[in-house]
This record gives C-alpha cells, sequence and structure tokens, in this order.
C-alpha cells in the first residue's frame, strides 16, 4: 500500500495519475536504465570502443535482465544509488567478456540521470497534451456560456460587469505560453548524461564525444559537449515550469470555487463532493484541491531550487534532495491537470442571465 | 510499487521506516477512524446520547468491518474526503438501528483529523524515543574518542583545537532540547477533534463537552472545550519541530560528510557507499542523507505552514494541503533519525592523536 | 529611502511598524553589540578577568563611542560580519591598556547572536503585547456582535448557522497558544551567547561558566553551559512560532475578506481601500494583507529553516542566511498584528440579523 | 537607515547593489509610474482619445509632479495601493481638463504592474550584463589557471584528477543558458498592462487594442490583446530565473568555500575576511555568501510561486505578496552576481602542479 498521495488506496481517488505514476514507478526507472545500458553498449559498438558481440550481449539484457528489487534496496542503502548493485545484476547476467563491457566508462549518475531524462521526454509530452486537453475544455465552455454575464471582482469585491468568456480567456491564455516554454526548456532538459566517474569520460579518450552523440542518437536525446551531471538548471528550470503550470489550474480551481459560493452560482457544477454530516450540500473539491496541488507544487518548487548548491563533481545530498521531490511535482502537476479536465468537463453553466 | 520514497521499492532502502510508514498507512488510518467511531459510540452510550446496545453493535466493527477499497478509493475522488463512504460502508455492515447511531453528531473531520491524532500519539512517541537513541549513540561516541583532538572550523577555515567531546557537545544539545519541545507540543496536539457539521455540535446539545470528554479519555487524548477543526497551529507546529529535529541531525550529518573528507580523515566510517566507476571509494552516503532529508524536511515546512490560512469552517484546499505535506515529513524525520543511529553506529574513529 | 516594505517610504502605509523596525535597525543592532561589550567587561571585571579599571573606561564607551557606518560597511564587505571593525573602532576610542580588556575572550559571533538576543527579548514582549490586544479586540467584537447569525461555510459552501460567537471563538482560541508557546520558547531563545572563537571560551579557563553567568546576569538572559553558537534550533523555533502566530491572523483576514464578498454582508468594515477606478468600492485591504503576510511568512519559515544545517563550528553561510530572513519575519509579524487590531477595530457589523 | 540587507547602513557593504536598488527605490517607482501615465495619455492623443492638449499638458508632469511621499503613504495604508493618491495628487498639479485625461481608462494594477516591467526591462538589461562579466571571469581563469591539476570530488571523497579547466567548465555551462533563457522570458514579461478596472478597457471601446499598442510602443515594450492583470505566470517565472541563476552561482560558491580549505588549497583567494578572536585567518566570506544568497532566493521563489493563485480579477493578496517577495529576489541576485564578479577577481591561484 503506497504512502504516496499519487498512488495510495484512496487518496488516489482525487490525485491518482497512472500514467504517469507508471513512468516515475521503479520499474520504469529500471526499464530505463536498462536502455541506458543497451543504448550506450550498441553507441560503443558502433564507435569501435566495444565489441559488437558484447553489444549483441547486453541488448538481450532487454529481455533477460529481471531486476531483484530485494538486492537493489540493499545496494541503495549501502551506495545511495541504485545503479552500482544494477550494474552487478545485470553484469551476472552476462558472460564474462560482456560483463567487462557494459556499463563502460560510465558512472551512476550516468545512468540515474539519464534515465530520468528518458522517462522526462514522455512525461513533458503527456503533460503538453493534457495542458492542451485543458485549453480544449476551456474554448467548449467559452462557446457554451462564453457570452452570458458575469460580475467582475477586485480584491473580493464586485466591481463591473464583464462576460464569462473574458473570465476564461484569462485562464487560457497561460496554458499557450506554458507549452511554448515547455518547447524551450526541453532543448536544455532532454539532454543525454554521459560523463564517467568525474565528467571527462577518461576511459573513453578521443571517442568521448564520438560515442556520447551516437548515445544520445539512440535515445532520442540531445547532448552538450560537457556532461551536465553537476549543473542541475535545466532539472530545477523543469520543476519551475511545474509550479507555474499547477498555479494556474490553481488560479482557476480558487475561482471556480469562489463562483460556486453563492446563490445566484456563477457557476453550476454536477456531481460535487458530498459531506457525511450534511448530506445536501455539493461541494467544489476539484476546485479546492486545485489550489491545494497549486500551494504544494509552488513550495515544492522552493525546497527544489536547493539543489541547485550542488557541489564539487557530484553532492550526493543535493542529488537526493531531487528525487525526494522532482517526482512528487510531476505527479502532483500531472495530477492536476487530470482534475482541472475533470472540473471543467463537470460545469453545467456559467454566469447569469 | 510505492511510489514514496519512503516505502519505495528500493529508495526504501536509505529512507525506509517500515514501523512509521504502518502507522501512516491507509490500512492503519482507517483502523484509527474505526476506533474513533467505536468510542464515539461507546462515549455516547456512556452519556445517554445513544443506546447501549447500538454502541456494541458499533464495537464490533472493529472485527467486522473491512474497508472496500476501491469503494473508499471512489468515494474521496467524489468527496475529497474518505470518511462519508467509510461511513457508509461500516453503516451496511451494521443493522439499522445501530447504523443510526454511528457516527453520530459527527463529520469527516472529526473522524479523520481524530485519526490523525491518535496516530500522532504513537508516532511522537516513537520519535522521541529515537532521538533518545541518538543521544545514547553520540554519548557512546564521546565516551570513545571524546578525548581526542579535534580542528575546530569557523567559515570553513581551520581555527583552533578542540576535542571530539566538544563537537559532540554540539550536536547532543539540542535533541534534549527537541524532547522537551515535544512533550510541550503533545499537550496542545493530542487533542480529540468532535464538532460535527461546523464545530458546535449543533446534534448533541448540552451533552457535547461531556461526550467530548468521555471520547477524549477512550481514545486516550486531550480535550479542548471549542474543537479545534479550524485551527491548525497545533499540526503546523509540530510540522515545524519535525524541521527543527531533522535539522539538528542535518548539522550532524553535514559535519560527518566533511569530516570524512580528507586525510587524515576527522572520522573513520565502515561501510560506507561503493561507486559504479570507482570501487575504491567509500561514501559517507548516511551522512549526506541527513543533510537531504534536512533540507527536504526545512522546505516542507514552509509549504506546510500555508495550510493555516483554513478559511471559515473547513477548508478543502488547505485540509488537503496538510495531507500532502505533513506525512512525508513524519517519515522523513524518522528516517533521519534512522539513518543518524546508523551513521553513528558505524563510526570507527573521530579525530586525531 | 528603504528598500525593505517595512520601513518603506509608502508601503510602510500598510507595513510600517516603526516600533519594532527600531530595533531591528543599524543603530539599535550596534547599541546592542555595544552593551554586550560593556556587560563583558564588567562581568569578567567581577570575576577578576580583566582590572575594574578596564572595565570602567569601557562603560564609557556607551555615550564615548560613535559608529563610523562608512567603516562598519566596508568591515562587512571584508571580513562577513560586523563585528571585528566595530571593536577595533571602539579600541580606538580605548586607551591602550583598556582596547586590550575589550572583547576579551569574545568573537563575532558572541556579540552579534547576543545583540540579537538582547533585542529579542524586547521584541517578544512586544508581540505577546500585541497578541493580547487581538484577544482583547476580538472579545470586544464578540460582545458588541456575538449573539448575531452567521452562515457557516465548509468547503465554501453554505452550511448551518451558527453565532458569530462561534466563529470569534475559533479566531481567539490559537492566540492564547501562541502567547503561551512563546513563554516555552523563551526559555531556550533569551540565552547569552559566549563562547570565544570555537566556543570552548579557551581563553577563560576555569573562569568561563562564571563569566558567562555573570554576563548573562547583567543582560537579564538565560545560559547554558556550552554556547549555543552553532546549535540554532532556538532561533530556527521562534521564527516558525512568527509562522503560526501570523498564519492564525492570516485565517482571521482569509474570513473577513470572504465575509466582506457579498450583499448581505456578513462583516462590514469603515474605512475600507479606495480604487483609482472605481471611486463606489470598498476594498477590504487590511484582511487581503493579513493573508500576504500569512503566507509570506509560511513560505520565510521554510527558508529559514535552511540555516540549521549550520556547519562545523561556525557556518558563514548558514548564520547569513538568518541575517536575510528573519528580520523580515519579524516585521512582517509585528505587521500583522498591528494590522489586525486595525483591521477589527473598523468592524462596525457582523453576522445578520 | 535602511532595514533591507541590500541597502543596510553595513550589511550592504556585501550585498548592496546601489544600480539595482535604485531601479527598484521608491523614487523610480513613482517615476516609472509617472512616466506610464504621461505615455497613456500620448497614445490616448495619438488616437484620438483624449485631446492632444491634455496629453501636453500631462506631459509636463514629469517636471512638475513632485510626489508627497507622506500623502502615498496614508494613501497606500488605506487603498493597499499608492496609484489612487499619486493620481491625486498629479491631478491637483493639473488643470481641471487635463486631470480628467489622466489616467483615463486605467487602474492602479495597470499602472503599478507597467511601471515594475518599465524596470525590469532595465534590469533584466544590467543582470545579463553581468552574467556576461560573471562568463568572463571564468574564462579569465580557465586561461591562467585551466591546465594545472585538481582533485575532483564526488559525494565530497577525492574521485579522480581533473583539470581546473574542467571544474571552470561546469561552473560556465549554465549562465550561457541563463542568458538564453533571458530572452526567451523578456517576450512574456516586458509587456505592458493596460486593461482598466477589471481588464476589458471598458472605457476604450474599439480603441482599446490600438491605445494598448500605441502605449507598448513608447515605453519600449510588448503587448497582448487581453491585459495579463491576473495571469501572473511571467513574473513568477522571472522569478524562478532568479533562482536558477543565483542558484548557478552558489555552487560555485560552494565549490570556492570548499576548495579553499585545506592545505593544499585548490584555491587561493586575496583578502579573504578576518576574524575579531582568530587574526591569522583569510576566511572566503565572498563563496560563503553566494551560498547564502542561492539558499535565499530559492526559498524565496517557492514563496513567490505562491502568488500563481490570484483569484478573480484582482487579489490583493496575492498581488501584494509579489511586492514583499520579488523586490528582495532581484536585488539579492544582483548582489550575488556582484560578489561573483568580485570573488572569481580575488583569486589569486586554482589548482595544483
Amino acid at each position: 500500500m503506497s504512502l504516496s498521495p499519487f498512488d495510495h488506496p484512496f487518496l488516489s481517488g482525487l490525485f491518482g495519475d497512472p500514467e504517469l505514476a507508471g513512468l516515475l514507478s521503479a520499474r520504469a526507472e529500471i526499464e530505463a536504465m536498462v536502455a541506458f545500458e543497451i543504448a550506450l553498449a550498441a553507441a560503443q559498438a558502433e564507435c569501435g570502443v566495444i565489441p559488437q558481440a558484447d553489444a549483441e550481449a547486453i541488448a538481450g539484457l532487454e529481455t533477460k535482465y529481471t531486476a531483484d528489487f530485494e538486492g537493489l534496496k540493499s545496494g541503495l542503502g549501502r551506495d545511495g544509488v541504485v545503479a552500482p548493485e544494477m550494474v552487478k545484476q545485470m553484469r551476472s547476467a552476462l558472460g564474462d567478456q560482456a560483463a567487462r563491457s557494459l556499463h563502460f566508462g560510465a558512472t551512476s549518475q550516468d545512468v540515474v540521470d539519464t534515465s530520468l531524462v528518458v522517462r522526462l521526454k514522455l512525461i513533458t509530452a503527456i503533460l503538453a497534451t493534457r495542458i492542451a486537453a485543458v485549453e480544449k475544455a476551456l474554448a467548449h465552455l467559452s462557446d457554451r456560456f462564453g457570452g452570458r454575464k458575469l460580475m467582475a471582482r477586485t480584491r473580493m469585491q464586485d466591481a463591473l460587469e464583464i462576460t464569462v468568456a473574458d473570465r476564461i480567456a484569462d485562464w487560457t491564455a497561460p496554458l499557450a505560453r506554458h507549452r511554448q516554454r515547455l518547447e524551450e526548456i526541453e532543448e536544455r532538459l532532454l539532454v543525454v548524461q554521459y560523463g564517467g566517474a568525474v565528467g571527462i569520460l577518461e576511459k573513453l579518450g578521443e571517442d568521448g564525444p564520438r560515442v556520447t552523440r551516437a548515445l544520445a542518437e539512440r535515445l532520442g536525446l540531445g547532448f552538450t559537449e560537457k556532461p551536465w551531471h553537476n549543473q542541475r538548471d535545466a532539472i530545477v528550470e523543469f520543476s519551475g515550469w511545474l509550479g507555474l503550470v499547477s498555479g494556474s489550474l490553481g488560479k482557476i480551481g480558487q475561482d471556480i470555487a469562489m463562483m460556486a459560493q453563492n446563490a445566484p452560482r456563477d457557476v453550476v457544477l454536477t456531481g460535487g463532493g458530498g459531506s457525511s454530516a450534511m448530506p445536501h450540500k455539493s461541494n467544489p473539491v476539484a476546485a479546492e484541491v486545485l489550489v491545494t496541488l497549486a500551494r504544494y507544487v509552488a513550495g515544492s518548487s522552493g525546497t527544489m531550487a536547493q539543489s541547485l548548491v550542488h557541489e564539487q563533481e557530484r553532492s550526493g545530498a543535493a542529488w537526493t534532495l531531487e528525487w525526494l521531490v522532482l517526482p512528487q511535482m510531476i505527479l502532483a502537476t500531472g495530477s492536476s491537470l487530470l482534475l482541472a479536465i475533470r472540473l471543467l468537463d463537470s460545469v453545467d453553466g456559467m454566469g447569469q442571465g
């Protein structure tokens, strides 16, 4: 039974995001790590760094290697990172010769960080699709109710009348910008990490850049001349973007919760939440939870940014902090997108007259 | 497979805390909610508010009620809180008469918040015991190595020589204060919540205070005249305390990681973590992760404090935020205490000469 | 012209707190540092550590020493702390003999931290007085309007009718707890810091504890056997308390802003803020700003807690972080108390009927 | 005497940034507001919305209007925003006719937000220039010492030898990305805000877009079809960027502080800070303070992101939160850039051999 709200036995009824949870699961992480090792071997064979036969043997790990999670757990408890034990397990599934070629010139951070990036590529695509779905749901609401009247409120006081379309426009505009931002960020984020023990690929010599490029191509990632192992700006930038997305949705949630407050209501929702004490109530639960998730991701972005102080060639302290914070931020943002779609789809009326 | 680092398939090798994870699991939460309903019925029967027979039937739920988690998940997705569906499930396990007496005068927040507090009573006891264990481990180190020399460092520069005992004293002193603080906080925190729909126990009339007191006694909790449902200060105060504890351990971790830096090392650790690229290394993993956890809990305490702005009689937005943040803070602090004990037990030498 | 909102040329109209700003000014900080040096000399003379004549000469600095702020600024830019230059300036205002006795056995942190604590003693007294004033204003409102009806709202929806007194009781109860907490915290917070270069008073020998005790008495502070220079838990605990106080006031502000939303209004305020575009509006500015300050102090408390990872015998990085965060948190909390009083005094009616 | 560390009588020795402080001062804010009103009148005259003569009279305010800060302070205390009183003061400096044309169709948020953006345009240019200066200083160090040996450290342990150039490359690479990011952000950030009371320019009718475009051109800003008054994503995005910049500098600071730790030192600094107790020390003060500022801005970015939940057409609570946080973040980042330049210029040697 998971303790995470995002795959919790019952909290997942609100926060659940099985699609992203799948990509952030231990299993998916290991699979992406295996994919890294296979792609690395293939790239190295292509560049003549390891024998082709070894690369083929290593490619077989995709089906042949089954993670021993108990062993990985002990390994992580000892090494602080799952890679050494995983590589050891993979090596024992290979013959001696191929075992020596596995993970060649690589270090834990290469496989762990690239495994993250490989999955971020899938995750960002999903998030972008969901943002577009929210935009579509908003456009649909504007089509249906955009011409109706709404009392604009500034500082929580009645101001002047606007239309429902006016308010929906304010909800919609940031979303297109978020998609634009994501495209810009992806250039910096979806980049292979391969640097070896200290980021200089000391075992590769002159082959380093060629192997890195070949590896990046195989994984569908970008690459930089110098590995980014201790340059965490793209990761933190992405986490800030998650804050922007969930924050914009939080504003929608806050507005809808306020529109649902009073008679005559400015929004009519179907299927609001019930109360154990007051069966007559219809609570704007999804709207409120959008606010919750916005505040959660906002605060988490501040914690995540602490990991930029990543000392020397690898900071166990700062790197591990990312592991505690980033997956939960992704899930919270993914969850807020799902909830926003659900909330907007539940709108039965907006505005007056 | 859990997404939480604290019961994750492999991250739990470092962060795992099965004891606290058990108390924060969905199952334990439901069990404490059942205990609340049983104690409430017993208290109400004792005060003549419901028939004794109903209380006895309700008491039978301890064995008779098995949570249907799928149903709870749907219920939470709809209602934003697990209680309405749980009460419904419990009612269908009872006859009509007792069903009417179940959850009498109570609301979702009563059962959810009191379930939390009941478990916090167990959790704080565990945390206090672990703090004492860290103090003991430190005392043991001071006994073994306290007389040895250590170069004090201020602003990361050599300053003057002190003894190992001097530094250990600085690690130890805050821990006794943390135990003292916890005792003070418990007075405010371990308090029953029972207020009904809007905090005035409108269905109980003059019986309200008597029932509340009887309920509190049965649960081993304190009580206040007015329920605290929308006064979240004690919860946030406790979360701040978690930050203090993990922060003090983070200082120990940072110091030990720095002591392990250079030859001649100021600390010798057995069983440091290995590297996939450099087998010769012995990394002070546990020390680093204490820093990680300190930064995580520190940042989370700032997010948690946002939930103090708990509007009106019940804020779905603010309350739900607590659910996302507090359990992870408890687990991170519990985990940091376990790691501190493990780290200190692994010390084979400190200081010079 | 100050850049701080708390003594800003016009933002201070809302956020200004001249009383606390005075105690947190550069001038007050220097004065308290001078008081430390004078009390230290007196305590040392009393204990026979320095000649009585020197202590008397040093006592004369109270009137004789005028800080050269330009010099202090350069000194701080160089040394990272104001004390070395201030001591140098003070020494040049003394004869050679007394100059040698000045700051004897002390280090920068002793004078800077104790200067803070001396002022925190005054500050906490002011904050406690203001909390009591908020409680009194709330009691007065309850006297005037407590019996009137109010629609309780849960999850921002109409729930059941309560009285104005019920809601005010929820605003009031945390405040008494905050005063209680402050008393508990003061025991740990209002403690002299005197430890010398590395916290062992190496120049004092056996006289250390006696001098520390005498110094503490002269300053009206507590003392601990071991100086707390790198144990920042009491400071961070206090910052968490500031978050609790401003958070409780933020809830009041949020509630009042929501009560002022609609006709028929649940609160009538005199003197709400105007708009440059809509002269007819009466905005609940003070209520909103209580929410602002709550969110600000909440977030800042998470940043402040990062300073617990205070490495070795003195961390320039962590210590300096406190300087950036704590004064602003104190001022924001003081300001929120002043605003709460002003807001409550402006209430002309509450509830219905 | 300012309470802000960034223009504080002595803290400014470390944190002072007179150039940015000037742009964030109350005076500069008012000047930019005056510039907004003048540009608005000119744009409206150009579009035939107000008489040309009125625009000319309003243009005269640049020299004729002197802010009465006491009045502005009272106004802000009452209205929660400085604009209504400022407009009133400006109107009384004009004849009746022109007074009616001043601030036509505008609201407080238009003038306050655009005043911010106008100054952000200057601020971002300064920040970009400083980043380039840091890059240049790093390149210079790499030229001087790049070929020397450095022990790479992972998890704070000796790993393998790299060169000084390798490490400097890791410090440098993020900076170019930060400049690239800033260019992308500026497209979204440097955008005029002009929307009137509720964002629909209700007084302008069909002239709205034309006036907005003309206004934007006069101010050298971009414009959007719908004003962004309650869409705060670009502001928060910018604050996240500040966190990235100061975080990257914090890593440099942390690395240099660690390189300065031990004999043989990996970095030699001139002019390190002194100690009041240990005159022999040379403390890497600027390096440490880069870490401080990184942690401060990181934490503040989490607080700032809370302001995305900006309810309805204008949230006093969320908007005011920006005022408390953003200027300090800008100053901290500006200050960290200045300190980084100073620190790098003070390097007298790096690496070994």
